[in-house]
């Protein structure tokens, strides 16, 4: 992750200057409520993809920086609009805009910066690049809607829950990358390569984000764990431990996830089972499988410090602290 | 309005068409929630007014169709997210979707719509057109955090409200009457006036719900009033009133206002005041105002039936039950 960072290090002090400058509003809250999550220090790994993957394209002018900036915009949006969504009380380590500042402005700043990024695009791009973030914008509200559809449901599986995380999470990823081969006008392989990729990788990192929460090192470090569980998500972990689950366990999960009928070491017998079970560690194979996929697609490209940065990306999200 | 429906009824059977083949989702949720507000009888104002502004510039084609739907669907989506903000409960007569299907589905919905609403412009439209409907968006979202900002504080003042229901509501109705003469691609003054003949519109037509939550004739009609009383929102009969308010008047008005601290017999109270200031008369000939300067910005169009349905749509807004 460094090495992509350090790659791209004075392109992304652009894209920031440029987030800056665009967040901006005489209506003095949006500022102050955006810039508590944009200059949160987030890791801005879309606009990382998308600056890195142009890059690899050869690109030299300057379109992705803006690009960039309306990703992380959207990805703003959609967080803002996620904490109202889930009563959750901690994002990246702090208080969310939300939790301090009311559903209220979250949602409008949201949809203020979502409105900001379609601005920004109408004046510096193309029909095609408003083509594929508004396409990927769908699909994330789709994802998310879907999402709240299987909470609380035992019956979701697998494919279910890949729909999910392709969506919510994965389609934003994938347009990162595919804008970098759309900038620099590449052939429809690369384009399609890179979209790939994105997905890959997205789908990887949802993945492991969804094993943290249930993960005994994330607990020891101080980090919030069962989450996930508290809202009765049904993720990957749940999902396995609940297919091999005998008629006893089946009682347990449907109390705590359907009925979300929680007791205090109730988070402890759900992470239990799935030790007994090798969820999680199934759970992680699942994201390498993704890991793979997501390298593969980079195969048609000739190797650059570009390519090994990607890499790198995908190699990161898999082994975040675990 | 009558005049203006009948007009363009053929027309608005396109639009609707493609509202509800456009709002479809593989996500059930989502047509469902969607079609709640979408078809629960909205009087389509916006895209009537997109079609009577096309066919006064003399437009043959179809493209306004669309965006005409395009406009439905960034409305809805403003108002899915404004019930979460409002937690009002009642809406176009009944419960909101907000009630009935949480606050969770109705965010990200409205994000669905309002993403479908930018797709289907990035494939049917033009980025002129982007611009005209994104500046509005973000216009519309500054206009709703800033009445945030100014709710609970009597020191908000008419200057203050003007920009917020000027952004909130107006500009959208101008945006849906500047579309008409951008896909007639009429002269510039053209396309100003419609711009300014909506901006009026929408001025007035807010004015007049800003002045029915207070009603006596609504009341008695067994609709909701004191809304916007009961949150302490700062609209113009409050702002008169309290203009003119006396010390013991002062006091009432910041219980009831700023802190919130209401009884019962409160709203009567309040509208007494108003009467007494005749704030409700004076919001009402400003309402008045601003009809007239709609109706002398279509002045350089020739007389039509679409002239006439424009201008009577001006005079219903005003002439609503009251």
């Amino acid at each position: 992750m460094d090495v992509l960072m350090d790659l791209v290090s004075d392109d992304l002090q652009a894209v920031n200057a440029l987030i800056m400058k665009h967040m901006q509003s005489n209506v003095v809250l949006i500022p102050q409520l955006a810039g508590h999550l944009i200059a949160a220090g987030g890791k801005r790994l879309r606009p990382l993809l998308t600056l890195a993957s142009a890059r690899l394209c050869g690109y030299q002018g300057d379109r992705h920086f803006g690009l960039a900036a309306c990703i992380e915009f959207i990805h703003t949006a959609t967080l803002l609009h996620d904490d109202v969504v889930d009563e959750s009380d901690l994002r990246r380590g702090r208080d969310t805009a939300n939790a301090i500042f009311g559903n209220k402005p979250s949602v409008l700043v949201g949809d203020f910066l979502f409105s900001r990024a379609f601005q920004l695009m109408s004046r510096d791009s193309s029909l095609e690049v408003i083509r594929i973030l508004s396409d990927a914008s769908a699909i994330i509200a789709e994802g998310e809607v879907q999402q709240l559809m299987t909470t609380n449901d035992l019956e979701t599986d697998r494919d279910a829950y890949l729909e999910v995380i392709s969506g919510k999470t994965a389609v934003l990823f994938a347009a990162s990358c595919q804008l970098g081969a759309v900038v620099a006008e590449r052939p429809e392989n690369e384009e399609q390569a890179l979209e790939n990729y994105g997905q890959y990788l997205g789908i990887a990192f949802q993945l492991v984000d969804d094993i943290l929460d249930y993960s005994a090192k994330q607990a020891a470090l101080g980090k919030t764990v069962g989450d996930d569980f508290r809202e009765g998500k049904m993720t990957l972990p749940i999902i396995l431990a609940y297919e091999k689950a005998d008629s006893e366990e089946k009682v347990f999960w449907k109390r705590v996830i359907e009925d979300l009928d929680q007791n205090d070491d109730d988070l402890d017998t759900a992470i239990a089972l799935m030790n007994k079970y090798n969820a999680l560690e199934d759970s992680m194979a699942k994201a390498r499988e993704y890991v793979e996929k997501a390298i593969t697609e980079l195969d048609i490209f000739p190797d650059s410090p570009e390519k090994s940065a990607l890499i790198g990306a995908v190699q990161f999200s898999i082994a975040r602290e675990f």
